[in-house]
């Protein structure tokens, strides 16, 4: 490989979560990239496989503190913060040249009123906002390519919009397609969607052995999504957003309800498989055939089903690993689309089944 | 207890299943009654504590072959059995006096063909039907009070028609108050609903760490709920029921979306309140609570709660355990009804938590 | 049951975690107790059942702070409160005549420098260690009968202790029959004995799908076992204890390796069924039966299989639920001893299975 | 990769287990390996990527009939059968010029009359079981090399051999340094280990929340682990093997325990660091640090952590995935050995944590 051009230098603030860790594991095997800080308020000091020994070997490298990190001399930088860390801190690497992939919220909502009221601060850095890609590359692969500033979307987002996607550009070309007004999302997640936060409710004695919904009275993602669809569709769409949570860890599975509007409708299972015939990680399964998350754990890949449960209703089913299609694995697709890399570099893992 | 009457006498057939133990765990605590025998061909010699040794010191019997027990000289006979086998042997029961709850499918359907075609097999004893009460008692009570032989809803089933059943009756009183041509049913149930059979998907390498939807093609519980849900509305309905398999033992949730049709609808709240104010074993929670399946594991309440996740959409969560309320739990309920015990006669543990 | 005498008065201070709602669960369907008040800082004012939905109907409290609940007008009062307040505030109650039950570490161990070293802070009361019993009751049950203060034992502790004390009282009388210097207790727990505390290491993503150690450097457990059982033994035991955590709920299972040493050794099976032949909690499983921790999950009992794994070598297997008989069902036997009630009162509960 | 030699072409017998999807996923990203086949009698003519959708757009094969398989064209044969299939078929292979690699137990016991006992029929070819090499490269890696049939280790043996080799070794060079009488092997298996067969005992309703040892009358793993131990040590050692199920998935953790013999014992820690320096796939933790088996999940590595329980008593703790170092990634390491290629060559991906 000795040809090989100068790996991509990636710094990552705020490595010690879901999504830092699962950007670890990608990066350490990414063939074209290299890690070259990564921060930690908290474990500055520590070496990052003391704390993720399923990294001993692989990643040589200490947590540092966030303010003695080089990372305006790195190519990219990936904020896997919480949310309001990375609207502070983008403008700053975006004048030094570096380009900054955010896996928290700051930039995925267009409108900074909605940002503060959903996430209870106001915009940091509202003007760059209008900068921000919003980071699903099936969906505007061209603007992530050209992109300095990404806003990852939600894990949910990904597997809602991805689901609809198909049906709502249908119903920008040929408006009355479908019924707009009442798409109803029924979304089911592992619990490493909560983060690896020390919270009672996402204990292992909370979640196991039991099924739940949750966010009733409105959960972030939703404002994200309605956004998303509207802006797909061309019209303001209407979304039931009901939340579960899984005893499981990683996998996001979205069931989908959208009521037909036309009485010559093409096929589903037609529409779909030519959308999405060139995506690499977007899979439509046969028809007949039900996606289970396990089949993309750990892997970047979506798989969607069509599935007629009742005439005149499109049901589609969506898997996706929450932590790679839903965040890290979409950070890396992204940083592969903005570095001109093959889009699936570092991302041909196989999912460990059973 | 001296001065209490004699216990009833139960039989079990078919007692290795995951409904059978159920029934004997709940009998055995069961103040009034007594267990007289129960039958396993493939058992049979078999101490029953020694294939469920949670019953030691419990149960004190072993399986008997079917034809060696003294079935007609219970006071009522349950069947957990495969579906098939209770039409066979009810009429006998019957006319020797004996009382007969089938937890399987063979009573719940109305119509002989539809029984065929979805299970596969003639109905054996189609006339019976007629006699046979579906045992919801929250639904209709007194015919389970009086009836001779009832067939027990399925798990689904249970859930679904106690989340719609309020909604319904408005709509048979005042028609148009929901639209009927498309009610979603997205159900999620634990694995102990796969019974207790040799099945590769069943196997906890398959189940644990996964989420997929199951019986796409249609499934057996569909034309079971569209009958009874029609029969409550007083008109057809149209029902999409997405099963899905949790990767947990017990516990389905039912999310149901309804779309109301009336201009001035009554409070959701206080009409499902109201409906069940009476009802021992149904629970409707407070606005903003949420359901969850382990509140409910062991013991035969519903819990309920009502959300309004979109305009003019009704939203209604559901959580029973399976294997209590919606099998072994109600078969008592339905025993203590039809022998005027207190229907709550046996069924008063609480859920063990966590 | 109108010529009952009063119930018993039961106060609980520190109700908000697993052995705190335990103990309301078990209370809750006592026939002889009634449940008086209970406390928590945090949650004063808040419905029990809001905070524990599964007791919704059951039990019809609000959580009192602390300085206005009137435990001195119970008859027993339960500590289900982190290390450190029993020890605090048992003295008060017992002179205001209330008998104290401590299911935290305040009353376990004789030395109070032990527990200092320890538990991080000096013993408050040293004094009151000499009045408090050890309430395991299969090893003393006539000194919990009359205690007024009971130092609960720990969940392993309770174990490890039912699982050789057979072997350590034959060493008793007939030194030389076991090795005490090499005794081997590998004890795997699930996850409910680390507590309802916000802690990564017991979040669902860390515990889920994966098998530990822990503990390594030094359990709490450790000295308490070795006191005890080296006062069974009548000489000092050398002990080697591993705590594995597993990714369940409930249960301990310890697996007990001990060197026999006499040439001719008694019958192991028939040396613990004698042992424990009327204790009404202790199962001893025929020969080639091994336990399951299911068997007792939600339940009191205790479950033991002898194995001989290699010539000269006793294995035993025990099996329990921790926070019964490891803490609220064992708390509540205790009760029942203390105030002459039938010993197995409102522990009749059978375990649900699957 | 233009100058690449020609891949190895791997044929696998019986690829619808757990161990044979294991393969298939690590041959699929091996850069050296082709699949050349795969056979099935049950599925043939079913793509394999039907049967395992994880494997969509990786695997581009069906199942052939075992009789249809041109396996004698393969470089190399894998059999992950059921055990008795590679006994029958290997010498004809071998005579083919085909390496066999056998996951199966054909050829791990050096006495026919030993494998006979256990599995239950005479060893079809006992005159190849002195040709057969024990594929564990870490004990013998220049036998591997030059091997041309492997008889692959069991999971179990795998993980306690790797524990306790040092230790062996030792006592062969100094015989009396540890006490070879009662070696204790406390192993943990997740459910895996039982295979993709439709058992009721590895059902998820029966393994999920429970925790139970079982082959209490004899373990099939326990003939093999002692001839292999008693082959390092070069003296007979007497062995306590008590497997436990665990709920999960995948991995096994051992639990070993081993008496010292010697007044100056020479340190642990620095033996085991010093014996496994230069093995790729075995990493010695540092003291203090306790192994997990989510921390190997997935890979070819295990983790080795030694302990000071108790005076006098070496505590080993060992982690391994038991269907890749326990089975596939064995036997890719295996054949990454015999065709010179790296040992690591397509093992390297990291564990998905969590």
């Amino acid at each position: 490989m000795k040809e090989n051009p100068p790996r991509i230098r990636v710094g990552i603030v705020g490595g010690t979560g879901y999504t830092g860790v699962e950007l670890l594991r990608l990066l350490a095997r990414h063939p074209l990239t290299e890690i070259a800080c990564i921060t930690s308020r908290g474990e500055a000091g520590t070496r990052v496989d003391h704390l993720f020994p399923s990294l001993r070997g692989a990643v040589d490298l200490e947590f540092i503190a966030p303010d003695a990190a080089p990372l305006d001399r790195c190519d990219v930088v990936f904020f896997a913060t919480p949310h309001g860390v990375a609207m502070r801190q983008a403008r700053a690497l975006l004048d030094a040249g570096v380009k900054v992939i955010d896996l928290a919220a700051d930039f995925r909502l267009r409108d900074p009123a909605v940002f503060e009221s959903w996430y209870g601060m106001p915009h940091a850095d509202p003007e760059l906002l209008s900068q921000a890609v919003y980071g699903l590359p099936e969906l505007d692969r061209e603007r992530v390519r050209s992109a300095r500033l990404v806003g990852l979307p939600g894990c949910y987002p990904t597997s809602v919009q991805l689901g609809l996607a198909p049906l709502l550009e249908l119903e920008r070309a040929r408006p009355g397609s479908i019924d707009c007004e009442t798409i109803i999302a029924d979304a089911k997640s592992g619990v490493s969607g909560a983060g690896r936060k020390g919270e009672i409710d996402y204990l292992a004695a909370e979640v196991s052995e039991n099924f739940r919904a949750y966010g009733l009275a409105g959960h972030r993602h939703h404002p994200e999504i309605v956004q998303q669809l509207s802006a797909i569709a061309g019209r303001r769409v209407g979304l039931s957003f009901v939340p579960h949570l899984v005893p499981m860890i990683r996998g996001i599975f979205s069931t989908l309800y959208v009521r037909l509007g036309a009485a010559r409708f093409p096929d589903l299972q037609d529409l779909y498989q030519r959308r999405y015939a060139d995506e690499p990680f977007i899979d439509v399964l046969a028809p007949g055939q039900a996606p289970d998350t396990r089949s993309v754990r750990g892997t970047n890949a979506v798989r969607i089903a069509l599935v007629q449960s009742l005439p005149g209703l499109a049901t589609i089913l969506v898997v996706e690993d929450n932590l790679v299609k839903g965040a890290a694995g979409q950070a890396v697709q992204c940083l592969n689309l903005m570095f001109g890399l093959s889009e699936t570099a570092g991302l041909d893992a196989l999912a460990v089944v059973p």
